[in-house]
């Protein structure tokens, strides 16, 4: 049993730091508010009895001994990032579960055989640095280490320059070491558990993703005294795009996602025809021919536009991973510990990226997905219920266990 | 006669405030560097001679005084701001032009009847703050004192506030005054007059002109597990209305101009589906009725974009004014001394608005164009030559002349 309350007040006391005034949070990676959510990890990890440490990526490790504390951890964990705005539960709920373990573990005064570790993975929402999930992939071997340091903002800021900013460049190895097997407890961040009425989810794939950076170069002109077919409109272009984008997703429907998030307009000016857009594409589909039939689509589409009104392109793929299947025993961890608690379940492959992704690169992983209101995340009204947390964190608890004491 | 290279040269050390790499000029309005490209204006005209005031709304006006210096004065003048990424000559032109007549009035040790002044106007771009050409619009009465101060930047600074942090919030009532006649010099902004190898443009008519701030807001949702046909994408709405505005431009081409050069994409994070997006529209054609069919297209078209993706609209004309006809006499003023210097020239609607828009409400008016090179304007590359600028300047001197001694 987990102490559900203590869970949900850990989950409030976090929402303070960079809260919003529509009930979300801010707190962007390695901003100050980060440091300061990192901060109150730490101190209530050590409370916890926990010794942790941090990475070059600035990942932090709180870490609980095992009986045998040589055998490779079961680790826990997800991120304090979020979005501009975000909501109070994408990631910090999957930290503040694994904390809620540990604590009841030690009120239980229970010894697992292997250790069990609370990770906090950084830059996980890939909104002020690019790509998402960048750390856990440094940890998993996917990006080298210079890489992972030198992902820069839109002010040319680096990751690296940032974690010593707030004073998270850990001196530990990244990765290299390892793992009994990962657990990541989420919100969905989707309404299909919330449509067919289920507690749990048990998330058996995620679906891959492909990312990408275009930017179109045309003319600056004077909107008034430029006629229509001299001009070379940047932003008519990232128009046509972000149409085409979305008629790319709605072809490959009803499981294929496909956006535009971001979008630069130079030098955005009432009266001048734009002469430079930069913006973003997400591509997402479990299956990755698909995937990769969406990418040629894109290709082409971005080319016909700009070759039609004359503007230079370009277009790069900035980051992709193929669809991953988790591991299968730990899969079944988690249903086990769904049949021990008793709560409602359906198997459900996710639509975001997590750190679990890159994890399962490394370890035997699986995912635990509870349900978030109307299925919105990203979003300041992202909302659980207290129940749907408590329920989320037991079987987490019992997956745990499972593979802490094999 | 007029010094040319005087001029030429005048322009080159007012292109030094704000300069940009490419060669352009930044220098937004009310900023510090506006500040600086005031100060140094008025050194040289108080240099010249000239009693310089400010009023209300930042106008300058530096005067040099008339034989009988209580008849209406006849007035040359533009703008010094730019746009962010702006060229050297858009405005300026106007001002120092006015300022090499002076100059020259002076070398010849030349008495005019009438007063002459030459004129800055505040924030004529409407690129800091919307709409263009506002403070000769209060100086002619179009809006009141309240209304031009208030206006406000992006960031909600207004250019009351702006004003008097410069130090250019005069005491001088803004207008009110007889005006004998105006005359604006600028560069064509447009492509017609170097096609055609002709040296100056008498300024007949300006086109109308509609603006339009349009916000469209939707859900923000995470752009992976949330199906395409749950969005609601205010980006995907704001692409189309981009397009939208395009086909309507080309629709009543030739003559029709319409562009979007401004947008804002809420949260602007690769990941989150787009809840919010404002961006501006603006319509030119230099006919009024066809102005308003326009209008018409682009409200039925925002309807019908918003209500098929359930986006909620804020839709806003704050700036319309009708195709403007010059005055006649002045209008053959500029053709009496184009005959007399001997240039090439056409006569030519404006495509662009010029504060000679809203002087022509209360003073008989009229413009001189030169060419500019490629027709290029609002771009960091806008260029002329020195030979059009001293010839533009000589029709300026003798259309001047004409209506001072009349
Ligand atoms: N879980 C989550 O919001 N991850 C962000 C990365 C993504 O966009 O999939
Ligand atoms: N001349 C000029 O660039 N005016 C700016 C106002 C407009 O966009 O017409």
């Amino acid at each position: 049993a987990v102490n559900g309350s203590r869970l949900w007040q850990s989950l409030m006391d976090m929402a303070q730091i960079g809260a919003t005034p529509k009930g979300g949070v801010c707190r962007l990676a390695l901003t100050d508010l980060d440091k300061q959510g990192r901060d109150l990890f730490v101190r209530w990890c050590e409370e916890a009895g926990c010794t942790v440490s941090v990475d070059r990526m600035g990942n932090i490790f709180a870490r609980r001994p095992g009986r045998d504390d040589s055998l490779p951890p079961v680790i826990m964990g997800s991120h304090l990032d979020s979005q501009p705005t975000g909501g109070k539960y994408d990631g910090v709920y999957g930290v503040l579960a694994g904390l809620e373990v540990v604590r009841s573990l030690n009120d239980m005064n229970y010894v697992t055989e292997a250790p069990v570790e609370v990770a906090v993975w950084t830059n996980e929402e890939g909104s002020r640095f690019a790509p998402a999930m960048v750390s856990s992939g440094v940890f998993a071997g996917v990006f080298d280490l210079d890489y992972g340091l030198s992902r820069a903002d839109l002010d040319g800021k680096t990751m690296g320059e940032e974690l010593a900013r707030i004073g998270y460049a850990g001196d530990r190895e990244v990765g290299g070491r390892k793992v009994g097997a990962y657990f990541e407890a989420h919100i969905e961040q989707g309404p299909i558990l919330e449509i067919e009425g289920k507690t749990i989810g048990v998330v058996t794939d995620c679906q891959g993703q492909r990312w990408y950076e275009i930017t179109f170069t045309g003319q600056e002109a004077h909107a008034g005294p430029t006629p229509m077919v001299r001009r070379k409109d940047a932003l008519l272009g990232a128009a046509r795009v972000v149409d085409a984008v979305n008629r790319i997703g709605m072809k490959y429907g009803p499981l294929a996602c496909a956006t535009v998030g971001l979008m630069q307009i130079h030098p955005n000016s009432r009266n001048v025809i734009p002469g430079r857009v930069f913006f973003t594409v997400d591509f997402r589909h479990p299956d990755d021919g698909i995937l990769a039939a969406m990418d040629g689509e894109l290709r082409a589409e971005v080319e016909r536009i700009a070759g039609g009104i004359g503007l230079e392109t370009d277009f790069q793929q900035i980051w992709y991973y193929a669809p991953i299947k988790f591991d299968e025993s730990c899969v079944a961890a988690v249903r086990k510990g769904v049949e021990r608690t008793g709560h409602s379940f359906r198997d459900i492959v996710s639509g975001a990226g997590h750190d679990a992704c890159y994890l399962s690169k490394v370890a035997p992983t699986a995912m635990v997905f509870i349900p978030c209101i109307d299925g919105i995340s990203h979003n300041e009204v992202e909302e659980t219920t207290p129940e749907w947390s408590t329920a989320g964190c037991e079987v987490l608890l019992h997956a745990v266990l499972d593979r802490a004491n094999a």
